[in-house]
């Protein structure tokens, strides 16, 4: 999908794994020098009419494995798009497209990228994410095995592209898309998820919560290019009529069943939410924001029984196992303002969070952990700091962080700036918090400015944390910069089309984007112009032997002493 | 002036002195209970018409000090306005209101805040800000004495309401505005001033280098209730037609002046572009990126000297104190791409910023230090550290710092990062970097935008330094939401416009103002719903006896361990 006249879907393969990648060409630098296209870690989205279906890529290696079969666990049932469906007698847009027929591990076989990872069994998953990260295999498959990155892929999602997610590797962005009882059509999230796509995010959660959600489901995975993540205990409130104590293990375990041979990648599971820690939160200014911690808080209190998730975590194991569905264990009890963060509630969860991930890890099972939420700048290191820790170094997939609570219209920003330092600690994936954040859903452009905001957070964390690679695009489009190279800068952008509008704003003529300056400052006062004057007169760093060079070079030798005889310039 | 229903105009007064503070009225909370009001730091912005200009309320306070003499040290220069303004015979929109007699210091006296700290004498100007503050005045006193904060007061812009500048106290945001030859007008720049001010910038400096520059000046001073910078190196560029080469010390000098008897707070000179550094400029990928370093690096290569700012330092110095001008000195070498973060030119100009600020500092002058540009977010905290140790703690003024290069359009969100890090670690205040940074000049838009994404940054920061109140804000949003008093939250917000927009998108009814939810989740899905419910059935922190409440104190008084038997939950 084209974002930009220079950017070119190229192919980088490795035998039978082909990768697509973005490839941004470049103009010429002054001189005739040329400049060497710029590679974008892109997944190529949605190629097909979204009615189709994407093709299902995958699926060749998972039958080559031989160790899946056909199987539907479950019948269809039309409760599953809730009592809208029902009344109704079907979802109000049935999946047209390629039906996808459930497979699952054979008896006694563990189908996920850890298991094979564990037994040196290298996947075209993983030599597929070791292209697109360009690092050698050897480092995901060790990685994946020792539970520090994973590749979240369903057997029954053979459409998604294999992305890793791990601190070793680029830091990745989620977004939230789905319906809510208020808002929204099928028709739209797809388009939400193409969108977000198409902006670079890596991973979409579907949250609906409204009618439809079977089948909104069913059009989202088979349209996504990117793991899916869910949150089951949603939709099986949805079964239960919203009432909270009737939920029931049997009604989750169906649900997450159900969602399994949809293919959902991943899914959040708020099993460290213990009957125990709910006290805690009594006190806080804002008591528990996790909507699935707390609907199990309501469970546990109503029942006075533990919660059924943390009873029945090693069932859901084996679920999770025989479909490679990674876990995501859910922070029921992250802190929702600044005045709750990293206290007792937060931290006595994720101490559970470290147990459940070892337990997961004995099933093979891949997991990540979540995190806040609303901390404040100083105390953002500690969470990434102690998860990595605690749960011995399982990916950290936070929300934000925001810093501060005072700008609701503008959390993308708030938390964009604790996001950025979290991913710098480590934390592997990012989930991306959009304007709408505390106030409504977000519409298109939400989505879109929500995804920007946390590629610049995971871009900039990556560069801090030295990420092979990760400046070249700035370098990139600096230089371009410098040489009022405009089309180059517009096309190195995150959102080329936004730059260009800006630009053109105040100078739309075509000869504005070769002109020596912008209207910021008008010809005159344009430094990088007189630079570049200066340059040509006193000679530059790409003339080795010019004289500002020499004397470059000179002050280096001399110890980088800034005390030279003015003089010795002169000769310049 | 209103923002919100909710926001009255209050005044905290000692004596003489009265400071004007915004006071957010709330509601109750849930069973009657009050909510105090909660007080902003803001200025009362223009009260009246622009054409008119507002109140000289220091005058008096100046005058009664009996250390000025009213003087008109040059006379007028039509020429001041630029080429056309000489053409028509005026400037385009000459100032019709209150017309300013500049004074200055009798011969031998300094009129700065500094010399009077120095001296133990407590000025009005001290009381305000410590007032402003909420600290005691001896604190700022000290600070201002050891040159680590500064007041900027010209005493010929008695319209400014005092405001402090310094790590201790909350960080500032300015806000740049003015004119280019390809862009704006006069009326548009007055409005541009009224408006960053109404969203909160701290300071704003008029940057303006196109036709009626003198007027221009003259009606955002008359019209500013905060202090005004401006880089006199421009209009002195205008006054020899562009031609760096034919810049002179008289030129620059009785620009200065001009601009001084006009009433300008605060200066940014490029003193620090020694010759022998513009050879280190040579190999970077972006040379110089500022103005007025590239305007004096042009002007030292072509004369083959030392530049004339640098040799007259000590006669600024002497001007500056005759007026109460504060250096803020200009980071000509600052690195204008993250490939040129932390290097040696630019570390080389700020080891001659702090042999300046000393020098500043006998004459009595305040200063601060201006600072990048663009840093990679690992290379930051390196930047306020290498200042405050060098500069021996005088106040940080850093643009940014963008922590990537690859967001243009974005870049209030790439610099917002970098900005708030940057201000935890000491930063005093931040210069806003607007959306259309790099492409054009901004708007109205573009103004609101960056100085609310940098009032965010600003916070985010006072609140990790644990500033005293700072979080108070933050608690009372979080309550407010939690409590689902919409209307509280919005007048909480440092934009309520853009909140109660985004929330009315999905229920614009006035009982969704009310109601115990909103569309993100809706109501069955909603956390903080569920929450209160859960408080209500089975008590809640409000009510000390209860059983959540005990258990929450029991959990502590065990030291905090996590293994309780769920039994004794089981009596809550």
């Amino acid at each position: 999908m084209e974002i930009h006249p220079q950017h070119r879907a190229v192919t980088i393969s490795d035998g039978d794994v082909r990768v697509p990648v973005t490839a941004i060409s470049l103009a010429e630098s002054p001189g005739g020098v040329p400049n060497a296209d710029v590679h974008v870690y892109r997944t190529c989205g949605p190629t097909a009419d979204p009615v189709e279906g994407l093709a299902p890529m995958r699926q060749e290696w998972i039958d080559a494995r031989g160790d899946t079969e056909a199987h539907e666990a479950r019948p269809r049932d039309l409760a599953d798009d809730g009592r809208a469906a029902v009344r109704r007698g079907a979802a109000s847009e049935q999946w047209r497209g390629r039906r996808h027929e459930p497979v699952r591990a054979l008896p006694g076989k563990r189908v996920t990228q850890m298991h094979y990872a564990r037994n040196g069994i290298i996947t075209q998953e993983m030599r597929y994410v070791a292209l697109r990260e360009g690092v050698a295999v050897e480092k995901v498959v060790e990685e994946v095995a020792a539970g520090r990155a994973i590749i979240p892929s369903n057997v029954n999602h053979p459409e998604s592209e294999p992305m890793i997610i791990g601190r070793a590797f680029l830091t990745k962005v989620n977004a939230n898309i789905g319906n809510s009882a208020v808002t929204s059509s099928i028709a739209e999230e797809v388009e939400k998820l193409t969108w977000a796509t198409r902006w670079g995010a890596d991973t979409v959660m579907d949250l609906s919560t409204g009618d439809d959600i079977h089948t909104t489901r069913e059009w989202i995975i088979r349209n996504s290019p990117v793991p899916i993540g869910t949150v089951p205990l949603y939709q099986a409130l949805e079964k239960v009529d919203g009432k909270a104590e009737d939920l029931t293990w049997e009604v989750y375990r169906d649900t997450v069943i159900e969602q399994a041979e949809q293919g959902v990648d991943y899914m959040t599971v708020h099993a460290g939410v213990l009957l125990r820690y709910v006290p805690l939160t009594a006190e806080r200014v804002t008591g528990i924001v996790s909507r699935g911690g707390s609907i199990m808080a309501g469970w546990m209190l109503a029942h006075h029984r533990e919660s059924f998730l943390y009873e029945h975590f090693d069932e859901l194991c084996e679920i999770f196992a025989a479909y490679d569905i990674a876990f995501s264990l859910g922070d029921g009890l992250r802190p929702g303002s600044i005045a709750d963060a990293n206290d007792e509630a937060q931290f006595a969860e994720l101490r559970t969070l470290a147990e459940l991930t070892e337990r997961a890890w004995a099933y093979d099972v891949q997991v990540m952990v979540e995190g806040p939420g609303h901390i404040p700048l100083h105390l953002v290191e500690e969470n990434v700091r102690l998860e990595q820790d605690w749960c011995h170094g399982a990916p950290f997939y936070t929300l934000g962080p925001l810093v501060t609570d005072i700008a609701p219209g503008y959390d993308h920003i708030t938390s964009a700036i604790g996001a950025a330092v979290i991913a710098m600690h480590g934390t592997a994936m990012l989930c991306y918090v959009t304007p709408k954040e505390h106030l409504g859903l977000p519409n298109r452009d939400d989505v879109k400015t929500g995804v920007i905001t946390y590629k610049i957070a995971a871009h900039a964390a990556d560069v801090a944390k030295g990420h092979p690679g990760a400046q070249v695009r700035d370098d990139a489009l600096s230089k371009a910069r410098f040489e009022f190279r405009w089309h180059d800068q517009f096309a190195l952008s995150l959102d080329p089309d936004t730059a260009i509008a800006f630009h053109d704003e105040t100078l739309p003529a075509e000869p504005a984007k070769t002109a020596h300056f912008c209207s910021m400052c008008g010809p005159k006062f344009c430094s990088m112009k007189i630079t570049s004057d200066i340059r040509a007169r006193f000679g530059s760093g790409a003339d080795a032997e010019s004289g500002m060079a020499a004397k470059s070079r000179e002050f280096r030798e001399k110890g980088a002493q800034v005390y030279l005889d003015i003089s010795e310039v002169r000769t310049a």
